[in-house]
């Protein structure tokens, strides 16, 4: 048990605080003879890196991760192999800006983990918000690219469906135009109201929140655990544990409340290969907590950032009541950023599962 | 790690299936002199019971637990203390109808989990759905009910929020009602609305969704973690092992997707007592994946039940196309005896995160 | 983690206390198709049931087993087939003899586990030593039996080695004499001697220790892992946890310390099958926590028990000083019953491994 | 869980290869508000450090350690308040001496993992060992310095006890004597014949096994659990984790199989200040897993390195049998530096179980 790491024979465990040398993380249980490459790792940590549009904070990380350990090199220049040990990757901190946190230090920002650290160890590093900060999914993003290598064939995608009360339209959702937009928008009609509704979000210095999916296709039918493991609880606890994550949901989700039990139940043939065919997908891919072999689709709501340049009211360390503004570069809407993040923490339930379910069944 | 188990320091593991002798769990980690009684334990159980209205299964199990470990006897002469040792659940099955289950044992209800459990384990008691049986809950409440004693002051309440499309009214919430009527609603009015709902979906064999909210007071401010071991990952974990849950939010949850910073972010000033005072809860009492000292506000979406009159397409073991419907006793709205459940389940990860906290901090 | 639980893939909980109404434990983790049979378990727990002849307590417990979840019903009459869902086996306690425990209540017995319990909880199940009780074994024997059909082609077997400063002839070692004496001697001559040394200490109403000796044949080479998880660390601590152990070694173990890197280095040809064979056995089976492929040898250095008639020194749980000696039902040498207890948890840490290597690598 | 991590509150997961760019550990669980410095944790890994006399390995490496993340700075220019965030360590590998690995990569030397590694993995990283050197204890004594931070009042000293056949005088032991040979030895005039012994040892190329010594005194009575997570069977695991380590015992160890019950129970009179006082310490502190308040007191025996000048028999890779001899600088007895990493070893299970005892029971 550890309160900073997550899995169970694919496990991770992260460190590092936003303003101190560097952050990083251990994958163990890579299982050997996986093919790596640090280019590997670093193009999906270049997807989240900040700086790359007017819509998220300016701050300038390259991001460039080195793996200190658990690879030997492989047939190609750049191949690694996994060896089986634990794989240490390491990002160094590179853009923090010298400044003065002494009023920071003490003056709890409304809607911000400030207040409850302090409430639980009594001390913090309040500089550029530590532990808490966004900062840290750098590594999940890392941990997660070797995680996509565990799994022979599945693939992970996601895409921002909703900003504020603008929802795509699932009639033109194309995986493909995910990565022509700055927001991971499948839809470019929606980007572009997206785009000036950002604009606007981000001139009066305000945030605004958001709905991540998630697919996974490919996965093994059989993966997952009937209680406690259950595959949907490990993503929906993955997904939780990102930075301002409110609310999870597996295929219809919340709207599943609202429909009859003709209506959900996924009707099954025999596909042209003899095998089960779902001629539905209210399940998201789960049921029992075991995958079904059709694509997962996870969900998650983020909330908008506490940054904002609005003053609201709240207290000091010492109880003196104040008001609180956040200066400084912040993302308009964190939930863009959080879609690698979220594809990352799915790639690693589902790596987790694989090797467990190889452990106790013998198969895949 | 255990697929059966869930917690870390207050830890659970559950065993058994619907058609065997019995089920039953096992609670490690109750703090030494916590006081206990069977009657107490039954209490909750009492809640979940099936056959208390025509609304749940007809089912008539008397849900009696017995006590087999891990208690010494107390002052009085229902009073039991808890050793610090393992205390071991006991639930007989007495309402296991012989029947033929040759036909369900090969033909998979679509909505259900009879086939994954055949693609992950190639064998499985298909007896009454076996493991995956809601039974199995049972073992959850009875173990919420231990977890309940071991924060002092904490209180865990539940109710149904929604039935199909229809929502509580939130104006006329209210706590006491959720015990006078047989869904748990806190709004007698929307309870009478359900009932005729709940009524036509009985009559035509059907089933429906729903939505349950759990909310928690007096927990102490400090119980979480910051990233990990996120008190509202584990409670999302927690409720999304729940059989049919399909979603979890905490606090705004999903709706603070259209928050902007300045609505989402709880203001803060200093109360009577010297100590920080939330001036609104939309964080649903976490922030950063720790206790604000708010209360914790969690929901769950439950879909409906795949157990249903109405023929729906399938196949069998063999790969046969088939139309299955199930005969038989079933709820119509699994979501109202998941109430009880959602408590026991918040309780059990409140209390695993109280003993940590005051492992690593010595507090509380 | 778990106080009750040991074993990651292959898991064992245990729950109960000598006095109450029944012991047993939950098995998750089997892969689903073992074969086991109610006989199997039986045959185990029979080979390490009390009163069996005059050198073990006279303590008469049937030790029946039963199973109540996890397996459906096999080809033959009594064989039963593991689904993969837990396992939980139950042993009613029957010869709990009702008698005044007052005075034990609260006298702590010289070298027994009665003071650290109160001191650590602060509150027991005093009656026949209730938690601390070598009953609780009878359910590892269990485990261990299922743990046995985990492992293709593994065979575990155990001898006692050494009783008092009687050591036996290891010239004269043979596996198949162990069941043909009360002691799992391997050696008839030795036998003979414990006989007479046993007989005097049981006469003047003392005890005496002793070493066992567990050998696994057919493990697979490559199970275990480098460095923390080494799978002579899980059978240290698997061994270590069984009650009155006191010391454990692997392969030359304790003597390995005067040996010389010539005489201790394993040497290696390539065998008739192509495969390396080693032309010694000083590891024990095991290098850098991963096994060879040769047995493993592990022996386990039992305490005598603190159950004796001569009165010795003591306090109780006031504080007066107080002399106490222990009447009724004591095992003279509690070393005897502990070769079938050491021979299980031997086989649970290689099922687990054999689960966790699987898992990783995909191989066995 | 993890290979490649210990404990549960206080959990170590370290990381790196002999002749990667660098080895570490992160130190989850720390008590927030731990006094540390980097001169605290250097101290610790000074004693380990090889290359100090003539009786270990010749390579020189400084093992500076950084600290990277988990504290704030605390009231002295060198102290380091822990945030109660993961502490990472990590010490950068100077002395690989760029060599030619290509003979050692294919050729297993007999008594060593080189060829385990390969069964259970397929690929290795054979450059200096790998992930099997020595080199990884490192990281535990550094993790080790922070876990003695952790427990007010305990003190964790080692020494050697035996090398080869030359046990230490123990009507001579003196703590204070271990500081002053480079033996960690606790007898002046054995450390004497040791240096002799050595010098033969080192000039015919060989090696020779070891006994070290830990006792851990100022442990609060309580620490531990009675079952599976027993104190004795932690520090038995712990123990036995360490390279080369093929044997641990508690106490009296193997020698109590020789004892009656009356020679091994520990006797108990009520102290000066009204508390239980033992009269002697066969119990070696623990009883049954429970720490009794006592010193606690553990050896475990090492095995001699299989580095030696001497050609053995073995095989390559290939199945081709070869003779091996290892050139190079390597440690006459690695018993030596084994000291300070057991002491490491048995700080961190003391310090795991004081997190775990206080998070169960509220006490200490």
């Amino acid at each position: 048990m550890s309160h900073n790491s997550f899995g169970h024979l694919f496990r991770v465990t992260t460190w590092g605080e936003s303003h101190g040398p560097a952050i990083g993380c251990i994958v163990d249980g890579t299982p050997p003879g996986t093919r790596l490459s640090r280019e590997l790792i670093q193009r999906f940590l270049d997807e989240r890196r900040p700086g790359q549009s007017r819509y998220t904070t300016q701050r300038q990380e390259p991001d460039e991760v080195h793996i200190l350990s658990g690879t030997m090199p492989g047939e190609s220049e750049s191949e690694l192999i996994a060896t089986g040990t634990p794989i240490a990757l390491e990002i160094r901190n590179v853009d923090q800006r010298s400044k003065d946190y002494s009023e920071i230090a003490r003056r709890y920002r409304p809607g911000h983990a400030d207040i409850t650290y302090d409430m639980k160890y009594g001390v913090r590093d309040y500089r550029g918000g530590g532990r808490s900060s966004a900062r840290e999914t750098a590594t999940r993003v890392a941990a997660g690219a070797i995680a996509r290598q565990v799994v022979p064939g599945v693939r992970i995608q996601g895409a921002l469906v909703q900003i504020g009360d603008v929802a795509i339209d699932r009639a033109r959702f194309d995986w493909d135009e995910t990565r022509r937009n700055p927001f991971f928008c499948p839809d470019p009609r929606t980007a572009e109201h997206w785009a000036e509704l950002l604009d606007a979000v981000r001139k009066r210095g305000s945030s605004i929140g958001a709905v991540v999916e998630i697919e996974a296709t490919g996965v093994p039918a059989g993966l997952g655990a009937p209680l406690y493991g259950k595959l949907d609880a490990d993503i929906a606890a993955n997904l939780m544990s990102i930075n301002a994550v409110k609310g999870v949901e597996i295929g219809d989700g919340f709207a599943s409340a609202a429909l009859s039990g003709e209506e959900n139940a996924d009707e099954i043939r025999t596909g042209a290969d003899g095998r089960p065919e779902f001629l539905s997908n209210h399940a998201g891919g789960i049921l029992g907590g075991i995958a079904t072999g059709q694509p997962i689709v996870a969900r998650f709501a983020v909330k908008p950032t506490s940054s904002i340049l609005t003053p609201r009211r709240s207290v000091d360390a010492d109880g003196n009541e104040v008001d609180v503004m956040t200066k400084g570069r912040h993302d308009p809407c964190v939930g863009i950023r959080a879609v690698p993040i979220g594809e990352a923490m799915v790639a690693c339930a589902i790596a987790d599962h694989y090797l467990r379910h190889r452990g106790q069944t013998g198969r895949v």
